[in-house]
């Protein structure tokens, strides 16, 4: 009996590291069962069936399969395929990241075969309406505030938070939408049954009451270095935008961004001070036109927003009372002397305005209570001898 | 006997407020002198015509120069003239100063009919290479700190460095030039004589000493409100780029660089934390394009300096031993279990690559320190325990 999408999927994902182009390529030609069947004949290319042959040990496909969906179904959790209505067909975008010139990025960024998932909320409609927020694990105060920040505004909004379940940015990301009880979801370098680091055993445990918990590696897989990496790619996909807090000046955050960018999503970085290494590569970012400066989240929103939809309100200075009068009228205020009384004519020689003007604008200034008729002359309001520009 | 330019000049600058598009047209028509003959017998636009009248009051336009003249000397100043070889001609082009659709920005934004100036160095040579470092007054000690850094690394490279002399970003810029013992221009919107703030008295001292203080009004004038915005166009014109550290969200600064902007000349602005009101403006400018962000004086100079000259170096992270090692072999390493000991045939299953490039990769790694062979396996080293993305 030929097997099903679902297991011969599930058999790929453990036998060939994420992102092949190879196992990609079996799919797309021999579905999924021919493509596993290919691999483990032999007829594939010497990378990946050498992989396979190195965790099969002359093992059973179908049964290393059947295996991890028994692990997953004891977990509560569950394993999404292309084939569900649940899966985010942005992911496919995967298939097509290109750098300018129109080349592949590299070998091993092709979309997930299938995500483990733990939480409730379906995959598609959830992250549909989606940001990522990624940052340095090492990071500042000011960082964690500005990323829970972002991540509380976007929930409040209802916008879904993807991100890496990391120390510092991330971990603050994921509260800030955990508090504004939205949802988030975590993308896992390491099986979805494993808190890595494990002092976030419990952030997962709240994440999965209302969000997600999601990996391309099978339950008990290791959080290995290189799977980071890979990994940063669904981050970066399956998002309308990723938003880099900080970063130092070899961060991978600015990969995510960098690929995030390559798909056509807003690539955004947040500054802060430029005497802090932790925005070093946040700034690079900014100066080298790889990313858009954003401050808040309406900002993000009206990066990765459609257009008339979620316009962030430009912030505005308060406005004075002398901004309020304009410049003519402003102009010849400055003329009145700060103390003592002048006449028309001083005034319009200190201001540096014909007579004329003066003569025809001291009863406005007079009547807005700016000046008080005195000695003859005019003399400024107590309230406005502390201006200056 | 026809006035001599310098004292035309002087008589133009003490009867009408700088920067009149009238003015400067006279002047380009019937040369200093037949100007103000022509303004003085009212042959000009009613605006300025009247403005100077309310000025001489009766008197003679050259009586008032020569008093100012004279006042002049006697405060050991001296006043520079477009005639002059030390004028600094980049202020020529406040005459083409347009918005991008070409049409002008102003009525009063014409270049200056002369300079008073304090200080020993000549205008055009020094000021040929400095830089415009313009903020809040309200600044931050954040601001002051980064606007100090860039003041005195731009001082120690030989660059002058513009301001205002204002509170805030403007006093913490010259600060710094002085302390690297360079040469720093305060643009003062009042006399050279008036300390404004009174608080800059001793500050507008030592800049005097190797440095500048510059106005385009004659001695006595008073620092009225609207001459500042007016002053920010010399500013603007005198350098080849200017610097906004930290602005509010209606800061005169963003109107600064506004200028220089216009001008064609670098447009700057330094990021600081989203959570100060007073990096705003910085980030508006950020964020609508109106600015390149800046981190540091060597950026500064990247912005400003001639191509190949002052390149900024790039700032690097730290190269980690898994940088160094490759993405083969560092997954490989990934395989190798952090406690106990490994077959060939378990990393390779772990890491996800063929047995045989692991059987090529552990002499290297064992060579290079990272494994050791133990229990007839392999063995990650003690100091790679730690390791993770």
């Amino acid at each position: 009996m030929s097997m099903d999408s679902r297991t011969a999927r599930v058999a790929l994902a453990c036998l060939v590291e994420p992102g092949s182009v190879e196992v990609h390529r079996l799919v797309v030609e021999h579905g999924p069962a021919g493509a596993l069947d290919a691999l483990v004949a032999g007829k594939a290319a010497e990378q990946v069936a050498g992989a396979a042959q190195a965790r099969l040990t002359g093992r059973d496909a179908r049964r290393i399969a059947e295996e991890a969906l028994a692990r997953t179904e004891r977990l509560g959790a569950r394993v999404v395929v292309p084939e569900d209505d649940e899966w985010p067909v942005q992911l496919a975008d995967l298939r097509r990241i290109t750098r300018p010139g129109g080349m592949r990025v590299d070998r091993d960024t092709y979309p997930p075969v299938c995500l483990w998932v733990r939480g409730r909320p379906p995959l598609a409609p959830t992250l549909d309406r989606s940001v990522s927020i990624v940052g340095a694990r090492a990071s500042t105060s000011y960082g964690n505030h500005v990323a829970q920040e972002l991540g509380y505004g976007l929930g409040t909004r209802g916008w879904a938070v993807v991100s890496g379940g990391a120390y510092g940015i991330d971990a603050a990301a994921h509260r800030g939408v955990i508090a504004a009880q939205g949802v988030t979801a975590a993308v896992l370098a390491c099986g979805v049954d494993r808190a890595y680091p494990a002092m976030h055993a419990s952030l997962f445990e709240r994440i999965i009451e209302d969000g997600l918990l999601l990996s391309e590696w099978p339950p008990g897989a290791a959080p290995h270095r290189h799977r980071f990496l890979i990994r940063n790619r669904v981050i970066a996909a399956l998002s309308r935008g990723t938003v880099v807090v900080e970063a130092n000046a070899r961060s991978g955050a600015r990969q995510t961004l960098g690929r995030a960018a390559l798909l056509g999503r807003a690539a955004m970085a947040v500054p802060g001070p430029v005497t802090s290494a932790m925005s070093v590569g946040c700034h690079q970012l900014l100066r080298h036109g790889a990313a858009r400066p954003v401050m808040s989240y309406a900002e993000v929103l009206e990066e990765v927003g459609r257009i008339g939809d979620d316009l962030a309100p430009v912030p505005q200075g308060e406005e004075d009372q002398f901004d309020r009068l304009g410049p003519e009228l402003s102009r010849i205020l400055d003329g009145v002397p700060l103390r003592g009384a002048a006449d028309a004519g001083q005034i319009a020689a200190a201001a540096g305005v014909p007579l004329r003007d003066v003569l025809r604008a001291l009863p406005a200034l007079e009547m807005a209570g700016h000046v008080v008729a005195r000695d003859g002359g005019y003399a400024a309001r107590a309230r406005d001898r502390q201006r200056s520009r």
